[in-house]
């Protein structure tokens, strides 16, 4: 146990420190490597895994939606970034700028695709003629590059992967349909496949996405109180169209602009993983999204018939789960300490003595409870424990989350709540970008959405005191 | 059948401008868009889904032999790129170059990556330590860009998406027994999963891989006798582990230095299936790899039970093969030649008169064979017949490459060979770098590969009949 001891010790606890905490489970689980490309981060075996796993159930779910993926080229000339006004504000600040090709200086410099909505608007406009050929449902699976000033694995990098669709549609109806929808699956996959709770609501003008007229979130939880957007989806209308000129000939026979959305979801959502469920042993996996759910761990493996054993039970156990077992001549105590800190949703000894009385003991790794099972029973014990974990998992997330939220009702009480703790903090708007800012400087809140789940929990705005428009959830946000 | 006949007619034929067919084919068989960005593509939804195909077959495999995924950034500083000199020298003439992050010049280059040989060796150092970390067995699915002067779709372009394998391993033998194993895993699919036959062979120095020891190859012999690298598999030593400083404690506990590998296939083979397989109707897929393997088409769609029974057909065969209906407005005749432009394997064609009859017809895309077959026996007859079209497709193609391989003793038959046609010309050669230049000066050939089967035609050199070293095969390369 002196070698589980050593890696235990080894990450900063999360009440010590928890940025500091965050940075060790992301480099110990080896989820991530540091490049010498500065806030670029390279994907390790076992962080892409987890990503692998998070396209596979995203991109099934598109699909059965009738989306189909496509792939964009990652370079955007700079007179395409500049056709739609807002858009161009928003993003060319934080681009970088290809300017030469080989030894030859560009005559028109050359971004990296911050995000690929011109790319799509323009091919758009080459085949999108008709009614008939709507609606367009595009996908693609990337990376994108933003130049951040300060960055952190997943949350923030300056490259990062992420699937962006982009749809066009015969009218605003079926296109904001399209943006509820695809927000409700983000919402699902969370709920679902991450264990995580999401609050799901609409950005404020001055949060939504440069170029939108709507832009809907889902917001996360994190441990530590603060929020992480998890995902989003966003309205056009017709801008990107008319700026595009994309225009079809409708069932009137007249010329008309489609109507626009796109959605996204990130590498990012690694990020919340990991500050979500993760502990002082490391990092804590959902199973639908764990490379490994189950790892065998051979107890006295040199003993006869042990590791034929493990060999046996995983062979066994591949129809059903993720399985591995480790059979490197590490003490098991350092093969417990490892899979704790790689976040393996359930451990399984087997040792002569539990081969003698036909059994194995399972460990669960989000509360480490213990449970011996019969070796006859593990194909449907191992799937209920899943569910178990993953059961647990959003539940403490969503207590956590119900700890954290309280309501404001004025500036003072504002205020404190926010010097007093993170959390979602639920009060009052007029609608007002001076009180929105007014908040951000004195509270160090930042909106986080208008749920659409609205409650009146007073009349007025808690900042001016003028009748309140909606409810608004405030937080510090990652 | 006007409208049949009008698609058809639209794309040039294959003997009157070989070129210009292929572009026909990439564009109307919706493979492609052209961006604004010069030189790059857009893979369109047929087209991407056919990558996908290739990507899941490949993927699996990789993994099978022990393989992991992982993510690299997309940029890499200059002076990491210089630090093996022959690699350098290779590839700097024709990198993209980042200069600027928003307004901020950099203060060194980023070029975007064209390879990633010197990420994954920084890397590398990082995570390789002892014999245990060996062997590390890595690859990547991404995009890279090489600033090309001229593109074609899928042949040349500047950017092109692939996968990358790059491996480290205690001894040169296992680094060379990997080498060759991927090289055969290429083939293997190659010929197994796109009907495609190719030649194995070694790289001359000439034309070997920037940095690398050894380069082998597939190369592929297209409809017009032109050939086609179609996958690389290179073997560097230790050379790039030295001007990396990748060092490991070995069994003897001494430092070594890890000998290492890598390999890619592109989306280029996209075009060898184009240019092996397509024919004046348009494109002809490989069932293993086509995103529609059997597009039902209804006849006389308006009379009852037709279209309930081609949807009872698609319901009964998706399990067993990927099948759509076409249940449009547009004429049986004008879905014929859509489906046939695409390429799609099978056409199964289900009418008021088949269903009395309880059969419909199946149509083969490969030789337009028409068969007439009892609905009971669909499970039974698609299978063979999706065989049937891959075996088809495998021999045109090896029939095409035998009947233009021919063998040449002295220049000016050699000459003469490539006067006449294209095709796959088998010359001894000295291996002087002289002799290789001259060939290609007077003949307008390059060295494809040394076989690894090799024949002695000859006991002297082709171009200066000294003494004969190897068997080359010569010939004009896309």
């Amino acid at each position: 146990m002196a070698d589980q001891k050593k890696m235990v010790e080894a990450i900063t606890s999360m009440d010590e420190d928890f940025a500091k905490w965050y940075t060790d489970v992301v480099k110990k689980a080896e989820l991530v490597d540091y490049s010498s490309v500065r806030g670029c981060m390279i994907l390790r075996p076992y962080g892409y895994a987890i990503w692998e796993n998070i396209q596979k159930i995203l991109d099934t779910r598109f699909k059965e939606l009738g989306h189909e993926n496509v792939a964009m080229p990652m370079f955007i000339p700079e007179s395409l970034l500049q056709k739609e006004k807002d858009h161009v504000e928003g993003f060319a600040p934080e681009v970088a700028w290809v300017t030469y090709g080989g030894s030859e200086k560009l005559t028109e410099r050359l971004c990296v695709r911050p995000t690929s909505e011109t790319l799509f608007c323009e091919h758009y406009a080459h085949i999108i003629h008709s009614y008939r050929d709507l609606p367009k449902l595009y996908n693609q699976w990337c990376s994108v590059v933003r130049w951040e000033k300060t960055t952190r694995p997943f949350l923030r990098t300056m490259e990062f992967w992420w699937q962006e669709g982009h749809t066009m549609h015969e009218t605003a109806e079926e296109a904001i349909a399209e943006t509820e929808q695809m927000l409700n699956v983000y919402a699902d996959f969370c709920e679902d496949s991450l264990a995580i709770p999401v609050l799901k609501g609409r950005k404020t003008e001055k949060e939504k996405f440069a170029g939108a007229e709507a832009t809907y979130t889902i917001e996360a939880m994190m441990h530590d109180g603060k929020a992480l957007q998890s995902g989003t989806s966003h309205y056009f209308g017709d801008g990107f169209a008319k700026a595009f000129d994309i225009t079809f000939q409708g069932r009137d026979n007249k010329p008309a602009y489609p109507h626009q959305t796109s959605w996204g979801m990130s590498t990012r959502i690694i990020g919340a993983i990991i500050m979500t469920h993760g502990d002082d042993n490391g990092l804590v996996l959902p199973p639908a999204i764990a490379p490994i759910q189950v790892v065998i761990v051979p107890i006295a493996q040199h003993k006869p018939g042990v590791l034929d054993k493990a060999a046996e039970l995983k062979a066994r156990l591949k129809g059903i789960c993720r399985v591995k077992v480790d059979d490197t001549d590490n003490s098991p105590g350092w093969k417990f300490a490892e899979y704790e800190m790689k976040g393996v949703p359930l451990r399984l000894e087997i040792g002569p003595k539990d081969m003698e009385q036909n059994q194995c003991v399972l460990v669960r790794r989000d509360n480490r409870e213990k449970i011996i099972v019969s070796l006859d029973e593990l194909e449907t014990k191992i799937p209920q424990l899943l569910q178990a974990v993953h059961d647990g998992l959003y539940e403490k997330a969503r207590q956590n989350r119900e700890n954290r939220t309280k309501t404001a009702t004025n500036m003072e009480e504002l205020k404190k709540l926010a010097e007093e703790n993170s959390g979602f903090f639920k009060a009052m708007w007029c609608g007002d970008l001076e009180c929105e800012e007014k908040i951000k400087e004195e509270a160090g809140l930042s909106s986080r959405c208008m749920p659409f789940e609205q409650e009146k929990v007073s009349d007025v705005c808690v900042c001016c005191g003028k009748p309140a428009k909606s409810m608004v959830v405030w937080g510090k946000a990652y």
